[in-house]
C-alpha cells in the first residue's frame, strides 16, 4: 500500500481499524489538520487564542458542541485519527487511538491547518522534504516565543523543522507562503538559538532528522501550539492529536492556496 | 482640511469632538474597521460566526470584556467613531456619536477588516472610487445568499458596490485580492439580480452612487454583515458602527498586504 495514494476515505478507515503512523506524506492532495478538543466552557478562550495567533493557530473549521463530523472531515474524530492524547489539568494522561471512552457532549472540536498541507507543494518545487524521505515524524520544537494569551490560555509558540538545500530557502518561502491557513511562510529561518532551540537532535515532539553539509534549518508555526497551551495553562480537559499523527481531511490542499 | 492627510489621533479626535462624517478616504494609509460590540456572553458565538464567514467578517482584534481600547485602536471605541448604532433584541434603538451611556463591564468588541482599506491602493493603480469622488457614503446591499449560521446567529451577506471600467475589473480584482482580511477580492462582479438585489439606486445602507456607461458593479463583502445579523437574530443587545463611519485604526494598510 502506498499512503500516498490513498484517499481520506481510505487513510481514515486505516486509522480507524487500528493503523498508528505520522500521517505526513499521506493522501498526498488532500489537506491535514491539527486537533484540538475542548469543553464548549473553554471554545470562546481558545477561538480568541487562536484569533491572537494566527499564524501558529489557523482555524479550519470548529464543530458545534458534541458534534463528531465536521464540514471538511466527513469522518468520526473520536476514532479516524491514528492517535490521540488526552489530558486532565495539562498533564497528559493517555496517548490512544480512539477517544469514545472520554466522549461528553459538551466538545467542542477544532481542526487548525497543518503545514504537512503544502509538503506536496514543496516536493512539486524540487524542495526536498527529509522526515518524508526517512519516513519519520517531523520534528517539533518548543520555542522561547510567546504566544499572545487569551483569557487563561498562554503558551509557547511551537514550530516544526525542515532542513532546507540553502540555495532552496527562497523557492521553500515562496512556495509555503501561498498557503497562509496552513500556517504559511517561515517563522524563522536559521540559527535555533535565536529561537530559544539548544538542540535541534533532541526534539520536543516528533523524531529528529538529519541536517546536511550545506542545509538550512527552516522552522514553520507549528498546529501542536495548542496543545503546549494546554499544557501550559492546565484547562480541566482537553483531546488533542498525537503530534504528527493528524486529522485527514476532506478538503484539497488547493482550497487553502491564494493565488 | 483635507481629511486624507489625518493621522488616525486627529480622525479620532474630530469624531469625539462630535464631527460626524462617512470615512471613506480619511487618514490615508491607515485601516480602517468595522465594530461589533456584544455582551461577554455572546462572543463565542459571533467569533465562530466570524470565523465560519472569512469573506465578509475578517476579525482583526478583540478587546477583553470591559476594555475600550485595543491593540490597533489606541483611543476610545465608545467615542472615537463618527456614528454608532445600537440594538435591543435587533432593533435599532439609537443613532449616537458616543456610546458611553449604554456601556457596560461585559461588553467585547470585535474589530473587522473594512474595504475602505484598500480604496488607496485602488486609486493608486488607476482605478477611480466613485463614491470618494462624489464625497458620499459608499452603497450597500443586503443579499439573498446566506452566511453560515453560529449557534443562534444567521444573516445575509452583506457587499459593498463600486461601479469599475470594464477595462480596469481585472486590475481592481488583482489588487484587492492582494488584501484578504479587508474582504479581498470581490465576491460578485457584474449582474446584481444574481446576488438577488433589485435596484442599485435603493442600497440598503450608505448612499447609491452613479454607474456610467462601460462600467460594471462590482460587489465586495461588506463589515456591516455582522450587524445584517444583528438585525435578524435579535441578542438582547448590540453595538455597532454606522455602516461607512469606520473606526480609524493606527495599523498601516499595508500590514494587511499580502506578497
Amino acid at each position: 500500500m502506498d499512503p500516498r495514494g490513498l484517499t481520506p476515505g481510505e487513510a481514515r478507515g486505516l486509522f480507524r481499524g487500528g493503523v498508528v503512523a505520522p500521517t505526513a506524506g499521506w493522501a498526498a492532495g488532500w489537506a491535514q489538520a491539527n486537533l484540538l478538543v475542548l469543553p464548549e466552557e473553554r471554545a470562546y478562550e481558545f477561538l480568541l487564542f487562536a484569533q491572537r495567533n494566527p499564524r501558529a493557530c489557523p482555524v479550519l473549521d470548529v464543530t458545534e458542541a458534541g458534534e463528531v463530523s465536521a464540514s471538511i472531515f466527513e469522518g468520526d474524530l473520536r476514532t479516524d485519527l491514528p492517535a490521540y492524547r488526552v489530558y486532565r489539568d495539562g498533564e497528559q494522561v493517555a496517548e490512544v487511538g480512539d477517544v469514545r471512552e472520554y466522549w461528553r457532549d459538551d466538545l467542542v472540536c477544532f481542526l487548525i491547518g497543518c503545514s504537512f498541507t503544502f509538503e506536496a507543494a514543496l516536493l512539486e518545487a524540487g524542495v526536498p522534504v527529509r522526515h518524508i524521505e526517512a519516513g519519520t515524524n517531523v520534528p517539533m520544537y518548543r520555542t522561547a516565543r510567546e504566544c499572545r494569551p487569551a483569557g487563561r490560555l498562554s503558551g509557547p509558540l511551537v514550530v516544526s523543522m525542515r532542513p532546507v538545500p540553502a540555495e532552496l530557502v527562497a523557492e521553500a518561502v515562496r512556495v509555503t507562503a501561498r498557503y497562509p491557513a496552513v500556517h504559511g511562510a517561515p517563522v524563522h529561518v536559521g540559527d535555533p538559538a535565536a529561537l530559544g532551540i539548544t538542540d535541534l537532535d533532541r526534539p520536543d515532539f516528533g523524531e529528529p532528522v538529519e541536517i546536511r553539509a550545506g542545509e538550512t534549518p527552516v522552522f514553520w508555526a507549528c498546529g501542536v501550539t495548542p496543545q503546549a497551551a494546554v499544557m501550559r495553562s492546565r484547562p480541566p480537559f482537553a483531546i488533542g492529536h498525537a503530534p504528527g499523527h493528524m486529522a485527514v481531511t476532506d478538503a484539497r490542499d488547493s482550497a487553502y492556496l491564494v493565488p
